[in-house]
């Protein structure tokens, strides 16, 4: 009663103009929900390979998706081939096409005549009211299988995400009766998925309804759980607990959060101010950390010390560390890290020194070594890590060892 | 002859857990290579689904791709069910095995038992190496069509991505008579499609053979044309003259180069050095600087004064003109740029300052509100513009105005 089948609908997609986000997010989504999406596929904008992916899955998807084509010019055909093959005339719906002249009317513009025909719907569709667009949802109920709906999103993620959000979501939930699903994500970080599973598994044998997942990203390992059936709550629940327990030294947040996020509330809770000193990572660590709403009550300065001239003259290295010792070196991580606390009101400051490659690697400190200090009123340590890979990815994969290694040492210190 | 059928197997793109990278990669490399990507499916790592989406294709596909299941575990199952659906033995392949002796020998372990399988081939088959794992790319020839290939490639993209380059495209180019093609993308900044679209297509309309499509990016705009058929060559070259001169205001850069790609070639072809001083986009500039090899020939150091008092301190901002104009203002940016210029050795030096969101917004200065400057021996301009999205968009689209308006300025200055 939850199989899905979901159609991508565009042309750019299958030219590789634009990456398709929509089957990352859609199964994700819909796999929260307790559906099992058993194919997805992707045709052009033509109304005849739409008909026929649609035609294909009738036989025994439970729920079809398309997105795209909803739009207002010659190549969005979904909503007409769709509404034709299920033979459901398209009526105009007048509190859409008002809907419409107000988008347009608070952008001030008038509304072009092209865009009416997304005011077209189904006969006995419901409609997903889009706050990002023009172009409305639809739900219809196809009439071949008992249950069985079609469902039409907008292409443009910023209007698809938000609609799925708020519309679609209460939708299914009402027309589905779905196993109620439980699913958490431990965000880990300074464990491989082996020594994780090795931690966690052998204690979950007894919970037969509890799956358990692993996906590995960059410096980081999501523990995903996951229960359906009978008694999904009481073993989720124990689950959830053992799991929180074995990877305590691993786990820095659940679901949505970042290793950012929880640097940035954890000093905002203590009411701590941080500084940072970057050089191999050319002011990644900042960026991310600026990501976060309210990171403007703790993080004061962000040095990109690139040049050693710069490490000198705003975080008081001496030319001599640089010199005795190297730009990549404990030592100059550690005057980088205590120059920038001392020369600013920061209670916190993390440096970061390496070599992100391609060029500038030795036998001694090869290409992706780097050396990641944190300094506060009670001392200064420094850690050394080996990130031998591409530039971009040695930059991502340092910033989080930075903000764990930062993170562990906020949470000892003195509340 | 050149119609295609992508078929990506795998469990955790059904789930949602990871991205299809694969779609993009390998259709906007195909239709570089004069192939149309007519389908693109993803299906379950089960045998059955599987096989049902190869042999759906199978009627109409002259080349059918697809990616994953060849590695070691048990729903590995692409290479031993597309052996079987041809009918052809799996064989082991020697060289094979001692590649992948190798490459766990240079890891400093033994190869497991179970990464035999990956040694296995169809009989019959073209075999792609793989530089960056264990499992080899395979294509075989169905035998069902004239001249239809099917090829597998592995899943994971560190290693299809190189593989298809250095391995597959030869091997297509060798087997398919593709009409030649050409292509090019001119990437812009600063002016919307339509206004692009103007600007070309009236010097177009005797070109037949040539295609022209726009996709607009964060902040960017991508105008590709792409031509194929008997004229193409000679045509392709009077489309691209026109192009590039009518979009000269507009275009940074072709193909692959990136707006801070092209500011770091400027400045190293002349030999000045950079600074940044940023606000709101919180070192992302710096970030996306320091991503391109050879950045530190010319990027000293990156300020990421987030706060009233860093302005002060390292930028010599007058706290005069941050209360009477706010940290927010043209006054406030040109200190900023002034002070970054003049503290440091840099010949150039960039500065932000702005509203990213969601909160801080005011009557006089909305959320989206930035202040931009560059300065230079010769002086300092600052530019105001208005991103009002959510906060990293923002960002995205800020720093490219920024790197825009320093690349005119760099162009401008006397070589």
């Amino acid at each position: 009663m939850g199989n899905v089948a979901l159609i991508n609908t565009g042309t750019e997609l299958l030219i590789g103009r634009v990456a398709n986000t929509h089957q990352q997010f859609l199964c994700r989504q819909l796999t929260d929900l307790g559906f099992a999406v058993l194919h997805q596929c992707t045709v052009p904008d033509l109304g005849e390979p739409i008909v026929a992916a649609v035609e294909q899955v009738l036989p025994w998807a439970d729920l079809i998706i398309t997105t795209g084509g909803l739009g207002p010019t010659s190549d969005d055909l979904t909503r007409e081939k769709i509404a034709a093959l299920f033979g459901r005339p398209l009526r105009e719906d007048p509190g859409i096409w008002s809907e419409i002249q107000r988008f347009f009317a608070l952008r001030n513009k008038p509304a072009p005549p092209m865009t009416r025909v997304q005011a077209l719907v189904p006969e006995g569709a419901s409609v997903f009211r889009n706050d990002h667009g023009t172009a409305p949802g639809l739900a219809i109920p196809t009439g071949r299988r008992a249950g069985q709906w079609l469902i039409m999103l907008p292409g443009p993620p910023r209007e698809l995400v938000p609609m799925f959000e708020h519309e679609t979501k209460p939708f299914l939930r009402q027309h589905y009766s779905l196993a109620p699903t439980f699913t958490k994500s431990f965000r880990t970080t300074g464990a491989g998925e082996s020594t994780l599973q090795e931690l966690v598994e052998p204690h979950l044998t007894d919970l037969k309804q509890v799956e358990i997942g692993y996906c590995a990203g960059l410096g980081e390992v999501e523990v995903r759980i996951k229960a359906t059936g009978p008694e999904a709550a009481e073993q989720f629940s124990r689950a959830e607990a053992i799991v929180r327990k074995e990877l305590t030294p691993f786990c820095f947040g659940c679901d949505d959060e970042s290793l950012e996020s929880v640097v940035i509330s954890l000093l905002r809770q203590r009411g701590k101010r941080l500084v940072t000193a970057e050089s191999c990572t050319g002011g990644l660590l900042s960026h991310r950390l600026t990501n976060v709403p309210g990171a403007s009550e703790v993080f004061l300065h962000g040095f990109v010390t690139y040049s050693n001239g710069a490490k000198e003259k705003w975080l008081r290295v001496n030319s001599a560390t640089l010199q005795q010792f190297g730009a990549v070196s404990s030592e100059t991580a550690k005057e980088m890290a205590e120059g920038a606390r001392q020369n600013t009101e920061a209670d916190f400051a993390v440096s970061i020194t390496g070599i992100a490659g391609p060029g500038g690697g030795s036998e001694a400190k090869p290409v992706g070594t780097v050396f990641i200090g944190v300094s506060d009123r009670t001392g200064t340590e420094v850690v050394r890590q080996l990130n031998p890979y591409d530039r971009q990815t040695f930059k991502e994969v340092t910033i989080r060892q930075a903000l764990n290694f930062l993170r562990q040492r906020i949470v000892k210190s003195v509340n």
